[in-house]
């Protein structure tokens, strides 16, 4: 391990975002935190937003906070997290949670697309995302998600996606980087397969979001939804944002109609009159202390830039499966996510059959968060802003010991949360 | 006015509940603060578990919070919420925005009773909610919304409500307390009404609870929804609440399938598997931060009683109304709000021409915070927990001011937000 020893500290010398490093509030920085994809690391300028936003808001400007700040917050932090994803100005609002706007988007494509009854998506797709699909289906008068089986657990089946599409399908919906394995798919390509068939698109990127650059202008997307709490730290369970592109506004409706899409909200006015644009949806009163970090992690992601943030992304995955070839290989690991970087995103699954123990080692031995995805995977999560190369070396090590001490609970099973 | 400032005085000092004042974040003490029914002020201790929940469990704890308490948290507040509403333990849940879990139930109900296709309403209540109620008629496959006269624009009509439901009722939907007026409605009857003909029924809690004591199981009503940044002090659009009551909850499914209602949500099974009890209504990861303000204001009208709390909220909105037939009927003043204290919530609406005006000159000219309420109310909420006789003497004394010199700019019309 000394030669990655001393890679690493040349690396993390030369690391031109290193300094960003010091912009989140690290509470425990002997702790290697390899989660940021489950949950992003709280930024000092986001603390300081939220306690703002409770004090000066919220304790002292109480009710009158809404014409402050707080009516526009949805629109405003969307706009505000728009280049991340490619869109314009007006197609990103906050709300929700991810699951939710899924569901509000699908319902929207399905009765815009009346006769077509099929969703198409795959099996590394988010499970909470297929629940709400078929949710979304019996909503729209019912019809079929087909579940495209991935080429090997790891690697999305392109090919397959676009054999199962077709004149019937209303709707295309995938996770734009996969949940476990990391695999990121060709959202140009499939987006145009989509559209080929007359479908819509609608792409779930929570795990893409802040992690690397995504065009949906530039690849035609129609519709997206991700979380604000991954890559973008707007803290546990902020809400979500949704995308819906400029020209589909006024044709798709929001099937939950609530009094934060009307044009006028403050009319009382008994019957829905929504807004033609991207406001109609939105549903009600966001949580606005969980909204206000949100645009601080945006900030600070805008300042590096997506593109030096994901050229640090590539090279600490690259270097991450280095090392496991390198020094884990003998003890059973094996890399789950793609080896090619362009079809990677910003974490590295390495599968073991004692996965769940070892994590729980990892934590309690190590010092090192992973997080254990069934059934027998060790999630490392690189979040180019605050993760060091050396935090990739001491996390390897610490696999490395465990494994070699077999100092885990062989056999230990999941239960609860992880 | 000498005379009501008097009577102010001494009930202020013979007030059992005056203590509890300090225990909010109190910025601006010369501002009368009467819109606590639109956003409930910040207690201190909601502040304090707000940063413990920011700095200790994101910043610090980061994912590891899931498993020391965010996770068992929508369930662990609805308990502490539950006394509030006459719940059982395992019948409250914080998820969601209000009109979000009105459209869960409401879709949840139309498909517990297949063939009936009708949801009864009136139109006292809140906008959003009839909004949420066509949409949810139209994701169980259409059906009819009766939206039955009020009395006045101020009394709801129970016999409207009793005449218009039959065997074709599938819900019997209302503001248990309306937001304008303040009517609040007989929930035993009712609820006895609609379950007479088949239907069940759906509450909407926002402006009750916290506000008069709530006997949701002793009334046998079935589901209700409400919100907690209100008379509950949650901060602005904090998560709002859901009862369903415990013998439903197997019964009825939540139309929006999502991972925090699974068994084993950590199991990623592609096949949804929902809890059969309350945990099923749930959808995905709650706002954290936002949630947890609420258990704060929840535990300060716990401590106070909701006895007492009713009581102090009778006697200030009975002396508020004394003083406006005494000094502001000659100025065109109505009282909007029932004068029976049985049925009326705890905010007083008065009528004038000229009220949006009028809102507005009392803000800026006399730091009195009301509500306008279109088209002609001037809304004023009492919150028994902060709220002091004082404060309302100032009110009417600043608003027969402004009224006496016509110092507000008549004809003003509303625009955005108020």
């Amino acid at each position: 391990m000394q030669h990655f020893r001393e890679r690493a500290e040349a690396l993390d010398a030369a690391d031109p975002l290193a300094g960003f490093r010091a912009r989140f509030a690290i509470l425990n920085p002997d702790e290697v935190y390899l989660d940021g994809n489950s949950l992003g690391r709280a930024p000092h300028a986001g603390l300081e937003r939220l306690e703002s936003a409770a004090r000066d808001a919220w304790a002292a400007g109480l009710v009158g906070s809404w014409k402050t700040g707080w009516y526009e917050a949805p629109l405003r932090v969307g706009d505000r997290l728009a280049p991340l994803v490619g869109a314009h100005a007006g197609e990103v609002a906050i709300a929700d949670s991810t699951t939710v706007n899924l569901y509000k988007l699908a319902v929207a494509a399905l009765r815009a697309r009346p006769g077509r009854r099929r969703v198409v998506t795959d099996d590394l797709n988010f499970p909470s995302d297929l629940y709400a699909l078929r949710s979304a289906l019996d909503a729209a008068g019912g019809g079929e998600l087909t579940v495209v089986p991935s080429q090997d657990g790891i690697h999305g089946s392109v090919e397959g996606l676009r054999a199962a599409l077709g004149a019937d399908t209303a709707l295309l919906s995938l996770s734009h980087t996969a949940f476990k394995s990391g695999f990121v798919y060709p959202m140009d390509r499939l987006t145009a397969a989509a559209h080929a068939v007359g479908a819509l698109t609608l792409w779930d990127l929570s795990h893409s979001v802040g992690a690397l650059p995504v065009d949906l202008s530039g690849c035609g997307a129609d519709l997206a939804v991700g979380c604000t709490y991954k890559y973008l730290n707007g803290g546990p369970g902020a809400p979500a944002f949704l995308f819906v592109r400029t020209d589909l506004q006024a044709q798709l409706e929001n099937p939950i109609g609530g009094w934060f899409a009307q044009l006028e909200p403050f009319a009382f006015d008994l019957e829905t009159k929504p807004t033609h644009d991207l406001r109609r949806f939105l549903v009600s009163t966001p949580p606005i202390l969980s909204l206000s970090p949100i645009e601080a992690g945006i900030d600070l992601l805008l300042e590096a830039g997506m593109d030096r943030v994901r050229a640090k992304s590539v090279a600490l995955t690259e270097f991450l499966i280095e090392m496991a070839d390198a020094v884990l290989d003998p003890f059973g690991v094996i890399v789950a996510s793609p080896r090619d970087p362009e079809q990677r995103g910003s974490h590295v699954s390495l599968r073991h059959p004692d996965a769940y123990a070892v994590c729980l080692a990892l934590i309690e031995q190590e010092s090192v968060v992973p997080d254990f995805r069934t059934p027998d995977n060790v999630r490392f999560g690189v979040t180019p802003l605050s993760t060091t190369f050396d935090e990739l070396v001491r996390a390897v090590e610490g696999l490395a010991r465990i494994l070699e001490g077999e100092t885990y609970h062989r056999g230990g099973r999941p239960s609860g949360v992880t």
